[in-house]
């Protein structure tokens, strides 16, 4: 069932190797058929050169596996929070990527700074609170989830396609998998960019007017980039 | 039409590739035909894996697409802007290579440091000045441009082949595609070492004559490196 | 003899070079058959391109040669003072990575700041003191494993397996000779995300129930993570 | 003539490139025969993908071209001055590698910080004064080698195979074009984490008798390190 979508979530799950977003088996890719109800994502533990296909582990959307004989990500729940919050997006991207890590390890969102975050973030990337002792204790990657979404309440997750998770790293999304590891990329991207940036001008900023004109040039009725 | 100005368009755009100043479609490059008023310009958004030479774009000095069945590069304008002052270029490229655009988004000029810089910027990278509301809300691509224009009144571009453009990223030019490659190649190397040197010596700086010794025994009528 | 400990830790000191932990001959593997008392470590300064498998050196527990005909590392004499005081190890790594040993050289310890690091190293990875002029006089190899044994006093090996001599680089450890290479990965990315997330956030740290948590669920007995 | 030096200093070239301590032709690598008195240098300008090991230039001690079709480095009279200066040495190599360069331009000796450094260089890698305006007017690249020269007063170039040109870049030399490579490439480590290295732990340095043990044990007559 769902080849097609197992073909795509682990081509992109590949393709986080080849972008230098994650070592070993650092990252974890996911696509939902929403019409089904399913989400297709990596299993658990397993290596990037031994993987195939067929490996990719299909659960509903209370996380029991309709499909596989792996163990699904043990980063499963917070995805599926997130599908669940986030009704646009149709991937979800988790990774160790160093530069985005490291911002949220400091607990610190990622300031928009230039046109390249403008492009693809719609404003700062946020970056969530610490979670509590009893989030961590109960129900951890459910909790991560939520996390999020609260992190997102007054903000559009599909304008600002990423998170990073305090003390852990970044979660992205977008129209499908391999979207999602695009907008993984660019964070990584922007998160080395901005420590730069800032180590040169502690103050820098960017003019609303030209987040604007960046954002909505590539997004939205008025779009005129690409073909 | 101009089939060797497409192919040397073409193959710089992949330069930026195997030069590690582009991921995804981050970067452009176009060269004039002077006798003709006509410039090869990349496509919009069309990835570098799937671009061939006959992608490139053909338009005329207004911008008007006059060969090629794909919409010319979103900075198409801000390349006419140069062609049209600097009339010693003939190759154009724009990027977001992460050294420089990290001094673009700080919005400082990338100081000359060493010898490195003076073998081929005869002085400071200058960053413009941010572009105003206005700016941005009526035609932003040429008015890129024209910042740029304005930040050389004074400073010869043949001379600086390359500047920083606010909040945005680096462009550089050159007497051909591949040379315009070359200097953008040039600029994120020295940007990164004028990084690490003012992190280690704040006030670093060079003697005058050495910028001079070393810009004029490459450059102009005295030169003696090379061939 | 140990035909097949020979072809792992032949493989293991390739995979320094893959991972790009080394340069030249910066590092060493080993590995230990506990039940013969033997230990097989890589040849003295032996470039990784012209080493075979049947290069490796077999050495007994007080260094002397058993089977080889080329010297064994220099840095033979830290790794038996490990296998002797550390009884769950079965590998051994040392290396010059470039981050790992700028924080040795820095003298500190790399702190636990996120669950990368949490995944790995339940705590702090430390750093030894610095050794007095004594103890790098008389068996200088001796005296470095010594000084990484003391700073384990109270610390369990197995549950931080890698540790930074001051001055020096890391040192890792695990359950086989590749294990021990991993570990030696997982300590250079930590140790360059630490640096940035230091730079970001001087205060930065991780809460222990977080600590916890991310160790507890890749180690033990209630591990979920995996296959 | 020296089919085999020219051999030797081609592929030590290529190795800049390798080792990624060049790009474009931002480097040079020569070496000597004593018996002749004649050197085997790069040509001038020459990119290395062009580059065949006919062209390398035969020049005699004063710089006169012996044999070949092109002009030598521009670099050729600072090789020299080396050469005549420091007899225990038989290759030299120029290169901007990014570390190195840096240091250079901030005008600071690179300090030894830890082992990687002891045991290739017996102490600090000096930066040399500026140049003054008449050293820089007159015989620029034989004041090069004389500034260099003047910086070792009292230290012994084989035991510090290198040395940062002030406001311009490292120079490097070794006991053959290949050693001179390699020890270029050390340079440029040691250069990175020491730069790493002070941002962690501003007063970081290194005990002598550590230095003297690591420096001595590959070094010298009580070596033991290698076979």
């Amino acid at each position: 069932m769902l080849e097609q979508l197992k073909e795509e979530v682990f081509k992109a799950n590949l393709e986080l190797v080849e972008l230098d977003l994650v070592i070993f088996t650092w990252g974890n890719v996911s696509a939902i058929d929403r019409e089904k109800g399913l989400v297709v994502i990596k299993p658990s533990g397993v290596s990037y050169e031994d993987m195939k296909a067929s490996d990719m582990v299909v659960v509903d959307m209370e996380g029991n596996v309709v499909e596989g004989n792996l163990k699904s990500s043990s980063d499963t729940a917070t995805h599926l929070v997130l599908y669940k919050a986030f009704e646009g997006i149709s991937g979800v991207v988790h990774t160790h990527s160093a530069w985005a890590t490291s911002w949220a390890q400091a607990g610190r969102s990622i300031p928009a700074l230039g046109t390249t975050h403008a492009d693809y973030f719609y404003g700062a990337i946020p970056c969530t609170r610490k979670l509590t002792e009893e989030e961590v204790a109960s129900a951890y990657e459910v909790e991560t989830g939520n996390v999020i979404v609260e992190t997102f309440e007054g903000l559009d997750p599909v304008a600002i396609p990423g998170v990073l998770v305090n003390n852990h790293g970044p979660f992205s999304w977008g129209t499908s998998a391999h979207n999602a590891v695009h907008n993984a990329k660019v964070m990584e991207e922007v998160a080395k960019m901005a420590h730069t940036t800032l180590q040169l001008t502690p103050g820098a900023e960017i003019d609303q007017f030209l987040l604007d004109k960046h954002y909505l040039r590539k997004h939205g009725k008025n779009a005129y980039y690409g073909q």
